[in-house]
C-alpha cells in the first residue's frame, strides 16, 4: 500500500515522499515535485534515450485522455498496458483527464460525462467509456472522470454547484467499478476538487471527496487564466486544510514558476511540466534564475563570443533585470524567445551560459533562431531538452531550498523577473 | 592532397576510396556512397548524440545552400566555418547549391546568376555572393555555382545549351577567385556536368569541365522526375566514360534504392540520402529487404504479436512481394505506409522485425501509427532513425556485395519489389 512520508512541513510547505508504490515499489516520488507531461505517453519531441539523460527526469510520468484515448481499444487489444505501448514502462503512470497545455473547451460536459478532445474532435466519455479506457490503460495512479468546466469568467454560481455535484457523482460510480475490477487491483484512483472560485462550493467538494476511498487528490480548476493569484491562494490554502495530511495533492495546469512558488506554499505536493512544453512550442527558452551558479554563469565572460560583446551584454543584462517586454501574448518573463531576429541571430552564446543540458553544451542562441526561422523541428527537440532540464532542476532546487531553510530567497530570486 | 583510390571497378561499379581528406586527414570516403542529408547543417529532426547512435552513418555530410543560405553572414561573424556553426565540425562536409528532396522552381536562373529558395523565399546568388558563402561556410567540398534548369519536359535545346555554357562561365569565375582566396585553401570545388537530356550537351559539358582544375564532378539534373530510366543510363554511360578515373563523381536527387544501383553500374560513386528523409516526411519507413537477414527476419514468428496473427501475416506477405498498391502519389515500393489505420492501428510488431535500429528495437507499428494519427512530432524522430539506419544499411550491403561478387543478386533483391 502506498505511504506518504511527510519530513517536514515549513510556513505551510510540504516536504516529503511517496513510497511503497506497488508495481514500482522501489521508486519514491519526492515533493514538492513535477509529473513529466508527455503527449501520446512519451515526452514531446523526445526518444526515451534522449530523456533519461537529462538531469533530475520525474519518476511519475503524466498522460493525458485527449492525445490517448481514440487508441484505447488498440490498447485494450494489446493487453499489457500503456506503459508498455508507449515504451514507457519503466515510469510511475498517472494518467489524468485534460491536457494542461491545452485549454478545455467549455460547454461540451454532459450530467453522464464528459468531453475531451482528440485528433479526430470530440470524444464523449461516460463513466463505463472512462472506466474502460482505465482499464486497458492500467495506470498506478488516475484522475477520477470529473467536470471542471467552471473556468470561464461567466460560470454561474449553479453550473459551479453542478460541477461538484457531478464530479461527487462520478467517483461514487467509478469507486463502485473500480473497487468490483481484477483489472484495477494495481491501480489508484485520485478524487478530484472541484468549486470554480466559490469557497462554499470548494469546500463542500473537498468534505465529500475526502469521505471516499481516494489515494490523493486532484485540485482541479485553478488555471493560471481562470482565477487571480489571490483568489487561488485563498482558496487552495482554505481546501488543503481540510484534506488529510498524508495523502498526495496534484494541482494542474498551474506551472509557471511564480504560481508554482506560491502553490507550494499553499501546501500542493504534484504539478505537471506542461509550461515547459508550451515554452518550447513558442520557440523560447526557459532562463529564470534558481540557484546563485545560475545567476554569475550568465554573464561569465568566458562564454561570451562574437563580434558586438558590450551589446550582447547589455540584451543579456536586460533579460536579468526582467525588462524585456511582452511581445507575444502568451510569453512570460520566465523565457528568451529565440524568434528574436534583432537580439539572437548573432550571439553565439549558448542558450543559457553555465547550463549543462545537451543544447546549451552543442549549440549556440544563433542556431537554434537559424533552425527557428527555417522551421527546422530540430528546434523544437533542442530546445525542449533545454526547457525540462531547466524545469526539473527548478523543482530540485525547490526542495533543496526546504531542506536548506532557503526558500524565502529562492522565490526572491524567481519572482524578481516578474512585475 | 585529396587521392582516389580505385581498388576494382565490376560490371561498371566502381569500388573504392577517397583518403587524404584535408583537415579530415584521417577518415575515408568508401564509395559507392551515400553523404548524410541535412537541413540546416543538422540531420533533420535528430540531435548529433542520437545520429551518432546509428550504425554506419556516413563520414560525408551534405549541406545545401537553401537551407543556409540566408544566415551566412552570421556565418561569416562567427568566423569559424559552417561545421562549427551546426555542432557537426567532425564530419567531412561537401555543401551543394540546391536541395535534393526539394523541386527546384524552374525559371528563376538568370545569366549572372541562379536562384535557391530559403524560408524567406528567392535567394538570388552571383559568382561574387556564392564565393562570400563558401568563404564563410568553409566547406571540404563544394559544388560551384551550376544552372541546373533542364528538368522539365518543355525545355528547348536552345535553353540546355544555355545551362552548360552558363555552368561552364560560372565555373571559370568561381575558380579564379577560389585560386586566390587564402580562406578557400582547405576547401576543394567540384564541377558540375550539365545538359539535360541531350547526349552532345552532357559530353560537351563533361569534355569541358575536365579541362579545368576541379577536384571531382557533380551529376546535375538527373533526377527521377526529369527523365527515363534508359535515357539516363545511357547519358550516364557516356558521361563518365569521359571523366578521368581518379577523380569522384557525386549525383543529386538519384537517390531510390532501385535507381541507386543502376547509377552505381554507370559508375556514380557518391549518392545524397534525400530518400529516407522525404519517406520520414510522409510518415512511411523503408522495409526494402537488401539482405538474406532482412527477408528471414520479416516473417520470425517470434515477432509476430497481437490479436489477428494470420491476418497480419498476409499483410507483411504482400509487402515482401511488392503488391501493395500506391495510394500516395510519392510512396514507392520500398515502403510501409504507417498511416494506414487498417493495417498498422493494431500492428504491434516492429516497423520491420528484426532490425536492429532504436525504433524498431522500442516501438511497435501501432504506436507509430498513434503518433502519427496524433500528430506528434516523435513520430518522425522516430522514423528518421529507423530509415536512415536502413539506408546507411543498404549501401553498406551495395559496397559488401561488390566486394563478394553478389552486386546482381543484391539488386535483384531489392528491383523484385518494384514493378
Amino acid at each position: 500500500m502506498m505511504k506518504v512520508l511527510l519530513s517536514n512541513v515549513v510556513n505551510g510547505c510540504r516536504v516529503g515522499s511517496v513510497t511503497e508504490l506497488g508495481r514500482h515499489g522501489n521508486k519514491v516520488l519526492e515533493f514538492p515535485g513535477c509529473l513529466l507531461y508527455t503527449r501520446c505517453g512519451s515526452a514531446p519531441h523526445l526518444t526515451y534515450d534522449v530523456l533519461q539523460k537529462l538531469d533530475t527526469v520525474p519518476v511519475g510520468v503524466q498522460i493525458t485522455l485527449p492525445t490517448l484515448a481514440e487508441q484505447h481499444h488498440v490498447v485494450k487489444d494489446f493487453q499489457q498496458g500503456i506503459g508498455k505501448f508507449t515504451g514507457m514502462e519503466d515510469f510511475f503512470l498517472y494518467c489524468s483527464v485534460q491536457d494542461p497545455a491545452v485549454r478545455e473547451a467549455t460547454g461540451y460536459n454532459f450530467n453522464k460525462g464528459v468531453s475531451v478532445w482528440g485528433a479526430g474532435g470530440r470524444i464523449k466519455l461516460e463513466v463505463a467509456d472512462f472506466m474502460a479506457i482505465q482499464k486497458a490503460f492500467r495506470p498506478d495512479w488516475y484522475q477520477c472522470l470529473c467536470d471542471g468546466d467552471t473556468a470561464s469568467a461567466d460560470t454561474s454560481t449553479k453550473r459551479v454547484r453542478k460541477s461538484v455535484d457531478r464530479s461527487l457523482n462520478f467517483l461514487d460510480q467509478c469507486l463502485e467499478i473500480h473497487q468490483k475490477s481484477q483489472e484495477m487491483k494495481g491501480s489508484e484512483i485520485l478524487g478530484v476538487i472541484e468549486g470554480g472560485d466559490l469557497l462554499e462550493e470548494r469546500l463542500r467538494s473537498a468534505r465529500e471527496t475526502c469521505k471516499r476511498p481516494v489515494a490523493g487528490f486532484v485540485l482541479d480548476g485553478f488555471q493560471s487564466f481562470a482565477m487571480e493569484r489571490e483568489t487561488r491562494k485563498n482558496l487552495l490554502k482554505a481546501v488543503l486544510e481540510v484534506l488529510p495530511k498524508d495523502k498526495p495533492r496534484i494541482i494542474h495546469a498551474v506551472s509557471r514558476p511564480d504560481e508554482v512558488l506560491e502553490a507550494v506554499e499553499c501546501g500542493v505536493d504534484f504539478f505537471d511540466s506542461s509550461f515547459p512544453y508550451q515554452v518550447t512550442e513558442r520557440g523560447c527558452a526557459l532562463v529564470f534564475p534558481f540557484s546563485k551558479r545560475s545567476h554569475t554563469d550568465v554573464c561569465d565572460e568566458t562564454m561570451i563570443q562574437g563580434p558586438d560583446d558590450s551589446s550582447q551584454e547589455t540584451t543579456e543584462n536586460q533579460h536579468c533585470r526582467g525588462s524585456i517586454e511582452d511581445t507575444r501574448s502568451q510569453r512570460t518573463k520566465f523565457e528568451m524567445d529565440l524568434n528574436d531576429k534583432e537580439k539572437y541571430a548573432c550571439d553565439f552564446r549558448p542558450v543559457l551560459p553555465g547550463c549543462s543540458c545537451y543544447c546549451c553544451q552543442n549549440h549556440s542562441r544563433a542556431y537554434i533562431h537559424h533552425l527557428l526561422q527555417t522551421g527546422e523541428l530540430l528546434a523544437r527537440v533542442l530546445l525542449m531538452m533545454h526547457n525540462f532540464h531547466h524545469y526539473f532542476g527548478f523543482f530540485a532546487a525547490i526542495r533543496e531550498s526546504l531542506h536548506q531553510g532557503t526558500f524565502q530567497e529562492l522565490k526572491a530570486m524567481v519572482t524578481q523577473r516578474t512585475k
